[in-house]
């Protein structure tokens, strides 16, 4: 039930993008408890120049090359465990890619349960109560 | 009143994207009761190796190509409207371009009425009372 | 805390492209009082014909070019702010670019303030009480 939009410039290898994914769902998996083989990602590659950022913003200076993630996921996560995902997820990019942590940038989108349908038709999940 | 994001693989005709866009507006209009005239929608290509899936999720199984579908829209339709809608998506989007329907994968993003602008730097709606 | 995607078919110089998210990113500062260096933007270069657009809709007419400006923000701007906001914005734009303000399309994405991370690993506002 994530659907991940990755953004990035382009120029990384095949390879990179695709360990971004593997890195970012790996958090989801471990922190915010997604099902394991719930991997629906979409890395965006875009002129370097088209992604815009303030040289500092709350204290944190920022650079190329920078990172924008957006998770659309089900509603429900406690403030605790968006707070380790921003954690871990800036650490498994920088990790993977060469990001500074400083330069991983995260934003949630919260639908309800049964705002998804990951094939076949069908509702994904049993709506809320 | 919906945006509509389709993702796809690059490689497809010009005449198969809009087939798509159009296929998908019929589908809200029919289902979801979207005005006829409201269609706004972006046709999103990317390199194949960029739209990343499961090959299987929820004991449906997943292959290239698989086109990610995300509908930002108002809130308000029930869940028999949301179930009809992915099974009229992955209908019409399998038909039209020969996407199985086990790879239709689509997300719904419901935002406040008052949340549009339509052209005219105008608010399209009544805010909710 | 706004992330802003600002959606248009490619052909724009890099200059316009820039002065369209810094245009977007005053009005903000000035109608919906983010922050001066919250500036985060996503500048998405189209082919022409992946922007679909009904030529006609609620009165307005749109022909190409058009832009399509999705603001992903906190809670919390009242109908009286956004209606402010879709006016600006559509001035600002079709003065820096060339557009006619009937074909600038605005969507809000409003999410809760604990759902951002700009940087660091860190939740950057404290959660909503």
């Amino acid at each position: 039930m994530p659907l991940v939009r990755i953004t990035v410039a382009s120029g990384l290898s095949k390879e990179t993008r695709r360990a971004l994914g593997d890195a970012a769902h790996k958090v989801l998996v471990e922190v915010a408890k997604a099902p394991a083989d719930d991997q629906f990602q979409v890395i965006e590659e875009l002129a370097p120049e088209n992604l815009i950022f303030s040289p500092s913003y709350l204290g944190i200076p920022h650079r190329a090359p920078i990172v924008f993630v957006q998770v659309f996921m089900n509603v429900g996560r406690t403030v605790e465990v968006k707070q380790a995902l921003y954690g871990a997820l800036a650490d498994a990019l920088a990790t993977t890619a060469g990001f500074r942590v400083e330069d991983v940038i995260v934003n949630l989108v919260e639908v309800p349960r049964e705002n998804w349908s990951f094939g076949g038709g069908r509702m994904s999940y049993p709506p809320q109560p």
